[in-house]
């Protein structure tokens, strides 16, 4: 094993930084009642033996990951089964089991049970009737029965209604007969499926008496409760390897006249009746809710990738040495270099800025949930738009910056063992499911260039989107004088100015003769613009109100730092989009340059704390997982101890040199 | 097997296009005669059922995927070696099959004998004299012997002489002694080290009776020639799985006391003596050539990488059908919304432009090897700054644009057949080898600075940067008038205003009290942003060149589309760069708003022909090996096909499930 002792260029960082680390890591917990859960699910779930990997999983062949990772998620399906029965059954540690920092810990690579306990089982609890709930809960929550949910298909995504599975009832039987009845049917993704699952939840298109009525979700039995075999009709596997989420076991499923009785269609929105009478839902809207809440939750996730990569990279970068700034001295630790600053500050400031946004939203939504309750659905729309456009913006730039900091590793950030390739596709893969970020974008664009005609038409926006009225008052954009308040304001009035221009690119489009979809569609770069600008104005403006709100609450110390994380994060979102700046507010080309010269400033104020401000994410070694990035910075022993593990090394000599390499030598002897 | 119909979709897309594929592909292989080789060596290299997989290599565990290459490998050298005893051995031939589109069709994730051939005997032949040629060659030609080059350590990447691997002479035995002094000395990296190489050229710091005398390359041989084991004093194995190239068996060596004879130092320009007098070389500027050559076949590579994913994507986009952008319309094929198109087409003519440039730049090095060799070393600077900044853009916009191919082909995108996984991590390991990319990007500011101090002086400057002499006589770009001509000269005019930029910076630091070197650091990021420009303005220029220069000797319906080209790439790379134009040139918002619009014309009229377009770059099935970008379309069911290959697909119920599944639901019952 490597050295306990601490690497002395970490050290030293350490002793050097001017705040406390434990305070931020308070902070960052959520208070300290949640930072001393979190201390005690690591210790209870981190140091069991029976949870650690003797051989890395990047050593193993699909199937040997898959028989593993199920072993794996059965131990961590009975803990969950002890602590409900304990009573501490509390909603967030199964979250951080099953997709949090500690679920990432224990099978990074996914678990296949995950769909079970977050989509199966939440499903039944939205969409069952309490008849249906009294069936089926209790089986699902112990584990009687495995489930997941099965929705996407090989063919269609996104747009719901290109679903093809269907659902006839036959008032007969008091059945309905499920199908899908071509290949673009069959049913795609969903985790557990291949092999784990023994139900699904299928979403399929209803018909009853002839007619078609919609989408709804049925409970169906895929597999024998005993013997697992795939029961009649069904056509069942694992869909191959990918790149990341490997151990999820996705699935896809075909069916073919399928039959499940009446009471396993989820009733609690709409209803079927025995004779095929269709009572349609009274609330459509309400299946945004859940969508908002996993954006809302994904929102988070970036933040803790993006703090992971940037733990990793921040510290290998204070060990590493290369490259004489000064041909005279001995090379620096990499974080030296003006450059490597660059990469790697704005990852730790955009880890901080998406967290607290995302505890934002996450608090705004729950508001909102309350009022939705209470049948007040005016913030829906407005939550919806925002929701998709942080989604895709958060999720995008926290992947770009995973892979910033990979490639700041320079080579060792390609191995495996760096963690960085199992980061990456984790993180890439949120810029896809629950909502592609382009299609995300354009939800958003629509909301606006919506909200934009009403601005026009003098109509008082709602709060997030209020800036468009400033705008259009304002039309110019007088005192630009770089304070990170009139960056904000800033950025509003750039956002404001890019949904005007869709706005007309539509309009324009329509009065040449376009229908207002196809308007749309031939605006679409203008449109996915504006959406993205209209997100980064709220996380600026997110950034100054919750950093400064936080930097009142904590020591002077730590206020510092969050400022300078503050400014740093603004001066870089601002660089980042100084094209659209400069369209749009007068700035000059010596002004540009000041705020460059400002950005490597905040370089180099951070620069002394970096190293602490990452150790005070309190990532465990086990989260990162990486060889680059452990507290103790002993990388190359840590690099070097990975060797071992590989089964190559187990022998000197593989036989593959005698069957093929030296016959192939001694060809011609 | 999928049907041999082509999907109607494609078939419709092949119709309506303006212009002959054919015309193109022979353009793009680079004549008549390169067409007619490279078809003929896809017949005899794609068409062995030798070379082909049963199992899709991403099915492998580390150590089954060495085995299964190390065979393929050795039947590749057999063939090579064949085609040499026919006396068919040119070059490019082994190019192909070693690291071109040819070897990536047979052994996707690299060659661990590759290195033997690219690196191990060009050394011998570069860096040995006559009597060592003599003495290795034959052997390592006829595969005897196998080697590979081992310079970078655990420690010590880019800068080389802080390499600790050291080679001390020892005059009594007339040997020398070679140690890896520390665990951050070990040899780290080298392509078949691992298990694969019985002999290695080892660059190590040369002392020679007790003074040093700098790096210096020996012949150590690492496995005995029978048993194939490591010989005493030799610590080797494979480092471990990484994010791409998973079968070069990249290694690891520690050497310990390692005797190697006197005549072991390859001594073609450095000598020691038998009694241990050193003979320094003449000439160390030579090195560069060597660098240069390969970072001009780099940018070649990620011109192949980016065609390939585009092709992929570009097909797929003509087959899927999602979100109708009427509502009253069936859903359109993915291709026909602005969006995808804004991801596609860019990428699409990105490969070509990369392809000509790399070709151009390839013909200015064979100028400029013939110039060297007759002692001239003018343009040796200006070249190696041009080539360290290409090589930096191409491969970080290729990476980029393969992973916009992915993301655009949805969740599909982000399975392994797909091949997306692997050719994003072929061409992201581009960002880093031969030069890490921030690195080369410094490399090139430096001789930029250089230069422009020179034109202050009024130097004449040579030809790729005399556009800094233009720019500080015009001072202000007056006529920006959108011609693709002016758009060339404002690239070339921001660049010299970045560069001006970059220089004052240093100059104002050193005013401050820093050295040059610490001015530079405090400058890295002006200085990067600087040779990027320089290096985008010569992107610009060369696709300005070249692509007319084509156009003029095709047929008018492939130079119309040529055209077009031309257009969309430099509209597109203007306005990835907008924020410095507009810093440095007179152009209002609403400017910026037509060249939008004109972005979208172009995309518009590319539509057509976007999937001959991507025909033409002529890419063998094999090549491409993806199930979404096959030549005819059957995306669905290719991908369904892949799932039968899949290992966990051949039981219907996995042992997993007995051993875990099963007690831990029914633990409770």
């Amino acid at each position: 094993m490597p050295s306990k002792e601490v690497n002395p260029d970490l050290l030293k960082e350490r002793q050097t930084a001017t705040f406390d680390p434990h305070e931020f890591s308070v902070f960052w917990a959520g208070g300290e009642e949640r930072y001393k859960e979190k201390k005690s699910l690591e210790k209870m779930f981190l140091e069991d033996p029976e949870l650690m990997d003797d051989l890395p999983i990047s050593y193993m062949s699909h199937k040997e990951l898959y028989e593993h990772s199920l072993r794996k998620a059965c131990i961590i399906g009975e803990k969950i089964r002890k602590l409900r029965a304990d009573g501490e059954d509390g909603v967030d540690t199964y979250n951080a089991l099953l997709g949090g920092s500690l679920g990432a810990a224990i099978l990074k690579e996914g678990n296949p049970l995950t769909l079970h306990y977050v989509m199966f089982v939440p499903t039944i609890m939205g969409q069952g009737t309490m008849d249906q709930q009294v069936e089926w809960l209790s089986k699902a929550w112990d584990c009687e029965i495995i489930g997941t949910y099965a929705q996407t298909e090989l063919g269609h995504g996104t747009f719901l209604r290109g679903l093809e599975t269907r659902a006839d009832y036959d008032a007969r039987t008091q059945e309905f007969v499920i199908n899908t009845p071509s290949l673009s049917a069959y049913k795609w993704w969903p985790g557990g499926l291949g092999h784990t699952a023994n139900h699904a939840v299928v979403v399929a298109q209803l018909y009853t008496k002839g007619e078609f009525r919609g989408l709804a979700p049925f409970i169906v039995q895929l597999r024998h409760s005993d013997t697992h075999e795939p029961l009649p009709g069904i056509d069942i596997g694992d869909i191959g390897t990918k790149l990341g989420m490997k151990s999820v076991n996705n699935g896809y499923l075909g069916l073919k006249n399928v039959r499940v009785p009446l009471n396993n269609m989820l009733m609690k929105n709409q209803q079927v009746l025995p004779d095929g009478t269709y009572v349609a839902p009274k609330n459509s809207v309400l299946t945004y809710g859940t969508m908002m809440f996993v954006r809302c939750a994904l929102i988070r996730d970036t933040a803790l990738s993006l703090a992971k990569a940037s733990t990793i990279a921040t510290r290998y970068a204070a060990v590493r040495r290369q490259s004489p700034i000064d041909p005279n001295q001995p090379e620096p630790q990499i974080m030296d270099h003006t450059t490597q600053q660059l990469k790697l500050f704005p990852q730790i400031a955009k880890s901080i800025v998406f967290k607290t946004t995302g505890d934002g939203i996450w608090n705004m939504y729950n508001v909102l949930s309350g009022e939705i309750e209470q049948g007040n659905l005016d913030r829906l729309p407005e939550m919806h738009a925002l929701s998709c456009c942080l989604k895709a913006i958060c999720s995008a730039d926290a992947a770009a910056g995973v892979e910033t900091c990979r490639l700041s590793c320079g080579g060792h950030g390609y191995m495996d063992c760096s963690n960085f390739p199992t980061i990456y596709g984790m993180t890439t893969a949120v810029c896809t499911y629950e909502g592609e970020n382009t299609v995300m974008l354009l939800q958003t664009a629509r909301y606006l260039v919506k909200v934009y005609g009403q601005a026009l038409n003098g109509e008082k926006l709602v709060p997030t989107v209020a800036y468009i009225n400033d705008a259009l008052r304002e039309r110019e954009f007088v005192n630009f004088d770089g304070s990170l308040e009139s960056i904000v304001k800033a950025f509003q009035f750039v956002a404001a100015n890019k949904i005007r221009i869709a706005y007309e690119q539509i309009e324009q489009r329509r009065k040449q003769g376009h229908g207002t979809e196809m308007a749309a569609n031939l605006s679409g770069t203008f449109l996915t613009a504006a959406a993205d600008l209209h997100g980064r104005a709220f996380l600026a403006e997110s950034a100054y109100t919750e950093l400064l709100a936080v930097s009142r609450q904590v020591s002077p110390a730590l206020a510092d730092v969050l400022k300078v994380v503050l400014e740093l994060y603004l001066v870089d979102a601002c660089l980042n989009r100084i094209g659209d700046f400069l369209r749009f507010i007068n700035i000059t080309d010596k002004y540009v340059t000041t705020l460059e010269i400002r950005l490597q400033n905040c370089l180099r104020q951070l620069r002394p704390n970096a190293v602490t401000l990452v150790d005070s994410f309190d990532l465990h070694d086990r989260v990162l997982d990486s060889v680059l990035g452990a507290y103790d910075g002993n990388v190359y022993e840590r690099i070097f101890e990975s060797t071992k593990k590989n089964p190559l090394n187990k022998e000197p000599v593989n036989e593959a040199f005698h069957k093929y390499l030296k016959p192939f030598m001694k060809a011609h002897l």
